[in-house]
């Protein structure tokens, strides 16, 4: 079954707009086992937009088309659908009626311009739209079944589970198959690296297919299995999967699709305990990180940001000594750090930053990519030092705030590190 | 001139990662003058890959492909531009020079498989990489000339500007015309009550044409002005600016594309000022933005994450009676929160947040996004309540963090609030 997307309206051929629906698209329609074969994108155009819908009705057997079903001039699509078939815009009852409802229960008054989008192709069937005011439909032009959808993403979501993908898979009938997917999150390895642990799956699981990809600063490796018969899919996953979660070990935090925040939120909630953060280099994106996981206010009790040296002395009680000694950056103060911060908040964990995210401060000795990461457990301090080389400011306030927390989440999980 | 983009890649074919690389180079070309056609995507298939080049050469007159340059055998872009034109790959004795050069650079050992990098089309000019290993290429394919470039966005970003803009410009020859554009960054108002502060501009302002863009959550008045002369051009966008600036007033933070964090670190600098902040709701995210921009270290001294109550009275001095009182979301605890805050760091200014961020957390009071912000000068400290219904966390999160950022802004500025 070969399967297309098209994106339409000037917003997206401009580029004034990241088209985000052909991905949402494209990802629902390859979890139900429908690949993908090419997207594509066009202005509100009424001629180029008549031309590519009389290309793919060439060439795919389904395509999902969206934008153009508003009320304004640029809204295009009935139009184009209906000149690439050659045939006129019918009114639509049903879909008037729908319409009119719409603004009936809302209580708005009802432009007589939103009538337009009543008007469909002559031979589409109706998609009915329960969460906007334009209705979508279904036409074939050429081989190719079409599905016209709203732009407006909610709009473009709710109907593409509510028709299109119940459609599509009646329309496969015997060829449906069953499509399995399985995501393991991983940090701390490269993108090669983690690979490398799962190497030679796809020839010891026959059948499984991986996939790697970088979600920085995280590497997530994909396992797919597919069969006719789901129980196949099912048991061939499951092995490939058991296998694959002993190799990647200590790099592999989650397979549920979680956050690296999220699992330690996770994590701390299941053991009761309570963290305080004492950031330098991460500028507070650490806190908001983990401050983005809804409910953190539970476990989550304060953090502080100190560049200067004198704010860590007075609010984090870090020594003037070992400011003059070891420098800001240094494992030392970064225990100091935490240390500090564990006890103004009387948290269970602590965690700390310091280090060099760049542009200017590095020195030869401690270049840019530098960071100094403190961990406060009941048992103690401890510090770590590490260096990243991405030269990017936002890359290291990202990398340093990620490595920190993955070394609270193999605390709080008792992962041993691997060498 | 005919252009075209196109997004290889399985992870774009499969919806993976949102393609907002076709975006970013759609907008850049357009401001260059010349309006792309048509989007196209495809995943790592050599047929598929080559097939739609051949299909571009014959339709356009410039293109751009972004993706499948790297070392690993699902990188084809290559390979399939050979195969377009019938022609083998040859090593490119310079590219591969940069390649090492960029190892050695970096002191990392260069694995073998990078080299594939270094083998481009017969007949094709390399395009120089100085961020990455990856070069890219120019190369005719029937009418059209080709530029490929690298996924990665910061590379593909560099190598557009680097080559690809000015190579287009000159082949524009005749054709080229002055353009200008100019983007007033705005804060404060929806997009559609920003336009309405410019509206008729078109008509006042011959030649003149405006454009609005929602970059959440800023929104961007944009002009743009193009004439065969020079200077035609350059003295209709300065009239047209110097009406919109008036126009806009209030709501415009930058002209120079800084960001709002740029524009408040650059106002405390020229004050020689300092900053402190305390944070609740925010969790991080206003201090991570403060300290986004490069050399923030110098004005800003520190900050306070504070959920708990009992964090907010031990840290930042807050009243237990205020609380009983007022709650934790409050004008009154914004204000004794950011004079806390700016006592502990005697800075010039503080800024505070205390809200309530969502999903839960919300009363018929006070609901989810409501947010209270307080601002300490010299003069004295005061208090603000918003309240945002966009009801997801990271929205919220994100306009609370700006709206703080934007009430520092208009003090340092000495704007006056318009009603």
């Amino acid at each position: 079954m070969h399967a297309e997307i098209l994106a339409t309206g000037d917003e997206i051929r401009t580029g004034a707009l990241v088209d985000s629906n052909s991905a949402w698209i494209a990802q629902a329609l390859e979890e139900a086992g429908v690949a993908v074969a090419r997207l594509n994108g066009v202005g509100d155009d009424l001629e180029r937009l008549t031309g590519i819908l009389k290309e793919i009705g060439g060439r795919a057997d389904v395509a999902v088309v969206t934008g153009g079903l508003g009320p304004t001039v640029d809204d295009l699509s009935a139009l184009a659908a209906a000149a690439a078939n050659g045939v006129g815009l019918v009114m639509e009852p049903e879909a008037l009626a729908a319409i009119e409802e719409f603004y009936r229960q809302r209580n708005r008054p009802m432009n007589p311009s939103v009538r337009k989008q009543a008007f469909l192709p002559a031979g589409a069937d109706m998609l009915a739209n329960p969460v906007g005011t334009a209705p979508g439909f279904r036409l074939r032009i050429g081989r190719c079944a079409f599905f016209f959808l709203p732009g407006v993403p909610f709009e473009m979501k709710r109907m593409l589970a509510d028709h299109v993908l119940p459609q599509i898979d009646r329309m496969r009938g015997e060829r449906r198959e069953t499509r399995l997917i399985k995501t393991f999150a991983c940090f701390g390895l490269t993108e090669s690296l983690t690979g490398e642990r799962v190497g030679g799956i796809e020839e010891r699981f026959p059948g499984v297919k991986l996939g790697l990809r970088a979600k920085f600063p995280e590497v997530q490796v994909k396992l797919y299995a597919s069969d006719p018969v789901a129980a196949e899919a099912v048991g061939r996953l499951d092995a490939a999967s058991v296998w694959a979660r002993e190799r990647l070990g200590d790099v592999l935090f989650s397979e549920a699709g979680e956050s690296m925040e999220a699992v330690v939120g996770r994590l701390l909630r299941e053991k009761k305990a309570s963290l305080a953060v004492a950031e330098s280099c991460t500028g507070g994106l650490l806190s908001s990180l983990l401050t983005d996981v809804p409910g953190s206010s539970d476990y989550f009790l304060l953090s502080t940001v100190t560049y200067a040296n004198d704010a860590k002395m007075r609010l984090l009680g870090v020594n003037a000594e070992t400011l003059g000694r070891s420098g800001a950056v240094h494992e030392e103060t970064a225990q100091e750090m935490v240390g500090g911060v564990r006890r103004l908040a009387g948290s269970t964990y602590g965690l700390s930053t310091t280090g060099i995210a760049g542009p200017a401060g590095g020195t030869s000795e401690k270049p840019v990519g530098t960071v100094c990461i403190g961990l406060a457990t009941p048992a103690g301090t401890f510090g770590y030092r590490f260096h990243y080389t991405y030269g990017r400011r936002s890359m290291n306030k990202q990398m340093f705030a990620m490595k920190a927390m993955d070394i609270l989440r193999r605390e709080l999980a008792g992962v041993v590190h691997s060498p």
